[in-house]
């Protein structure tokens, strides 16, 4: 929570500068007025606390009632919060806030039109480190507001050896005995690997999950029948929307999507002077 | 440049917390590895910068070569640098440094895209202030990659009386008007405009520049014609790469486009073990 | 704001390092004190809201209570403001609040004897950027308290090519030919010329305002005659107060004066203990 | 020394916000220069060190040649520094780093005229806490190359009982008193006196200091009588430069002098571009 | 005061990193509890304070009632205070708080043990510069709960010279003599020695007090009647608790002792859920 | 690594503040010395690189020489490191050099006797979260210096589900249930029990590790019966020295002290000047 704050202020920090020039100039000082953020395109919100602390922060007299809640589904035209406080303040943090509100809630958008696609399954959609400097936290919290799962949280709170790790250990069955033995008894061990015969000594040797990278549906198919429920499988590698349903229904995975937070394209939205 | 610094540390906090956990747990502290930067896709290479300053950040006898230059367009398969050092290093810094990478090469690869459809007109492509929180300067940078002009940077640069403003000031004449009388001497006055009736009143209140916001195709041609070279004309409002060459063919304009930085998707990039 | 804070806080760091040692010794913790600012010599005051703010921060429960306003021409002996609390903090941050308050009034008086000499002429007062290092933000408002006009507040909100610039570039037509270039549409072009030859240039090249510096009144007179209202013109160097009248009258001009930031003489202020 | 990193970068941010729009515009990246800082009135110089540092700040390939100490009494004209490196990062560096030395250099030269009278009596001349917000360290330097004494830096290395304590411990001795039960055993006890009957208090208290404040000269020379070199006496209020000669020779008294910080008028220095 | 709530947020950072996955896991947002802090031991409590606002800044909804003072002696048992509010905050503090209050009140109880055993001497107890990295100021004020005296805080407000400085300076009288020219006059002089015979050099050479390292208990007396009420006398050098009484009775001495500070062991205390 | 920086500076900053007086007052400038820091009793080292970075923090032209490694176990009189630089310099650095490298020898120290009384059982020794505020990082590398083994680092990199978090949730089988329903795929799942009953209910609702809290030796003897390897069984509460030996023998057991790191007396070490 702290972090918020800190995001917040940067944020602010790299938009006002020195402050406002064109208020200054154009509206005196006790103007005061409301507003209203409206959705322009259909989507799941994300991002309000942000959003509204984005205002508090220019001016701790602005007011922001929220009307809808994080992970909402919205139609176009919603409205999503007023605001109302004076003029100078809600303009300086308008700009802001909408850039949080409108990237968190395309991540939560996408994420939840990935999630649909499981439906009925019991396979689950993630999210993965790939997500865009300093905005992590919140983009995660947008992923499980779309309905996602959330995957360990930076290098250092999980074990997760990967394909480049395996390769300077020397091996699959390596790495995971190397891990086995030094890592805190906290902490599962999971190992990626890119072939069956790499999945079953992955096994054999005593990961407790496995991730497989890149691979086709037939072989995702074939990896579940091979791991047979000893332990967690989770799949990735460029899964795009039209893809995941049969993914999804190939045997209970954990699904991993890098673009859930590196590509989702912003929800529309803005904020609608009243009167 | 010191915000350079700091935002890297603070991705790198991001992801790193208290240490890399698994590189600690599988891989000796004498290894060391080298591994190329490689673009998935084809594109323009933004943020190398970052990418570099990332890896020297963890380890500073990690050695970044770079084999492209920011702005240069690459095919996919294209070998973009070299790293080399210990290994725990290297893989410690590498998510953090390829997502700076693929980001802003995906908003100087869209840029691009848009720069082309102007290429032979006397128009050009603006970003916005619709940026991602914490990564606008290094997002103008992208768009200048891109072949992209820049805006102003922030609140305190310039003054863009947008239409908040005018319906707060009382109208377009009336806050051009008091920004005349209250700006420093060293600003250009712009004025956001909705009708051609508003741009003609922007002009004669003795507005530098005219900013017409979601106009069609024919109003922007009469609006050029309106503005017959008194002042510089830009446009914005969800302009599409459809529909941008029309734009930029219907005058000398400046076309300012949100979804450069808002809505781009990443560039494919990743870093491959050699050896 | 935040800078505000900031800044007081640093300031406060400054003279109590680990704690007043004096009132935790003599004063008794639960010792409570009224007290009253004056302002010892007449001038005008500038900097109450830092001088409250120092207070506060020591001890959010001092209460200050303000009898005038930051631009009020004061007489010796006036009051400024109250102060109420528990001794020890208003006694910790007393030194810092009268620095701020002694140093932004010094400023803003010398502004207004300034601004005075310039009355019933078109001409203004301007400040530079020869401000103490930290309190740029500060000092500007107190010239803003004291009537004078805002210049570009830093190297990044304006575009003034110096002497040092026209000789890099070359002269001044090619510095102002890559000025209108390569700068943002939202900004004028003002560059810095020592003869009346170089005005013209300037003008011809297309240059939005001129700075004309360490000119002598005659030659001021001329360069007026020479502008003819095509553009602002700004003079500057080591403006005294007493040549200020004159050099108001010969046009209308932007005169810039470093002194009013770099070499104020403090506003004596002092904090009397009642009863 | 940590302090002076934090303060140079933060007056540069002051200064440069997002950079340095006019060089960017108008000087090619590769362009180098070589400038001369000069003395253009006669003085004391202070602040090499933060003048230094800005450029190597700014960029850590500017080479800067000391040509003159902190302490140096210099000519109008004389040469203090040669600067050289990347022209854009020069011209980024200049204003800063003269604005830092120009203010230090008017304080060790403020300084140092009232040391000049001090010359062949037994009487030292000391700095006081009247300095300007952020700057007191670098101040109580210059203080010091002006030939100043230094007095406590703040409120937590030494105890100094001013007239607020005593009337609010009730009298000098009272106060005197609860310092000497209270303060670590490290500390010498001074307390500020206004009449020759309370000086006597205090010393009679135990007090090892005695500043009388205020106090015309025969006051002070008949207190000179009466302390009779049973304790230091510092006197203060006001001192003028015309009035030091006569204070210094009523005895050995150390003479505060407020004004030596909080309004020494900058000395004129500049750079001044080669070629 | 400002220095806590740095500490306290970052001693919270250390153990809460991005968040208390467990209580989020296992705890509804809603479930608010009630807790009881226990001390498990007899001891002197110290840090009810950073215990207090390490509750109220993870969530400034929870209630901290204080049931005990710094510097209460308790038995085994005592409530210290009670604790209620959102049941997950209360519980991600829970650990902190706790670290901070027990090792606080272990250094507050081992100095109260030392200082009883100088009841009805002249000699006191101090602490020393021996504390842990980050927690000086906590534990000098613990020191004073349990009823020791201060010592300077740091190297910047006291004048002590210790065997290396006089080492380095060529003897303790030379020491003495340089530290009176060049300290500030409002400051002791101090100097550490091992002999009687350094310690006439000392007091001849004017030095205020005498600081006596690693002397034993004959040392001591004889160094009593050597100085002869002309300076406070310190001593110091691994004091034992079964040592101290005989120390404190050989006359009126300064007795420093590292190990309260260094070698504290914690008072154990704990955090009780109610119902 | 950012960290030690930052915990470093704080460290120097609490303890120079403005500056080591009895230095710059005793010592000229350009004196330069060496020194040895000797342990002077018996004990494993840990703190070399905090000790090592204090100096060259303080003066980056210091040299410190390492005579032993992080780990080593040492003999009283041991030499560990030589020193040499600006005699200035060393001696504003020693105390906080020291002030790390003592606590930490004395975790290492402390950890290495419990750790020598578990050798050749299958049994280890654990750190818990009882860490001085600040400081935890460096005492989890102490406690791996003196052998010991990790537990979580914060909580926020592992489940461990305690008593008051068993209440709140209404049992050990709900709780454990939770947690495996909410937390991440990538961590193990511990809860905290005080019975044999409770632990058979911990592994029955699927805990992949139990703790056992406080449990006598013949308790903990019977839930190593009733484990039987089912998952590791970890132990703690109170643990003291002499009762380690049974504990360890008493089946494969973590055992997890809190006094290695809030109780540990500093190893006495200290820093002689040569010559």
């Amino acid at each position: 929570m702290v972090d918020l704050d800190d995001l917040v202020k940067s944020a602010l920090a790299e938009d006002l500068g020195r402050g406002d020039l064109t208020s200054r100039a154009v509206i005196a000082p006790d103007v005061r007025c409301r507003a209203t953020a409206l959705a322009k395109a259909a989507g799941v919100v994300s991002g309000l606390i942000p959003f509204s602390r984005t205002f508090t922060e220019v001016d701790a007299s602005v007011v922001v009632e929220l009307l809808v809640e994080d992970g909402d589904e919205v139609e176009e035209g919603t409205e999503l919060a007023h605001v109302s406080g004076p003029a100078r303040s809600v303009l300086a943090a308008e700009r802001v806030a909408l850039n949080f509100l409108g990237h968190l809630s395309g991540v939560a958008t996408l994420t939840r039109r990935y999630v649909r696609e499981c439906e009925g399954t019991g396979s689950a959609i993630l999210c993965t480190r790939k997500t865009l400097p300093g905005l992590r936290a919140l983009e995660r919290e947008a992923v499980g507001h779309g309905g996602g799962r959330l995957h360990r949280a930076g290098l250092d709170d999980g074990i997760l050896i990967k394909d480049n790790h395996v390769r300077l250990a020397g091996g699959v069955a390596e790495a995971v005995s190397r891990a086995k033995e030094n890592a805190p008894h906290t902490l599962r061990i999971e190992v990626e690997v890119e072939t069956l015969d790499q999945l079953e000594e992955a096994l054999s040797a005593g990961s407790d999950v496995v991730l497989l990278d890149n691979a086709d549906l037939d072989t995702v198919k074939r990896a579940v029948e091979v791991v047979d429920g000893r332990a967690p499988l989770e799949v990735s590698g460029g899964v795009r929307l039209e893809d995941v349903a049969d993914l999804a229904s190939a045997g209970d995975v954990l699904i991993s999507v890098g673009r859930l937070t590196h590509s989702a394209p912003a929800l529309d939205v803005s904020l609608e002077l009243e009167g």
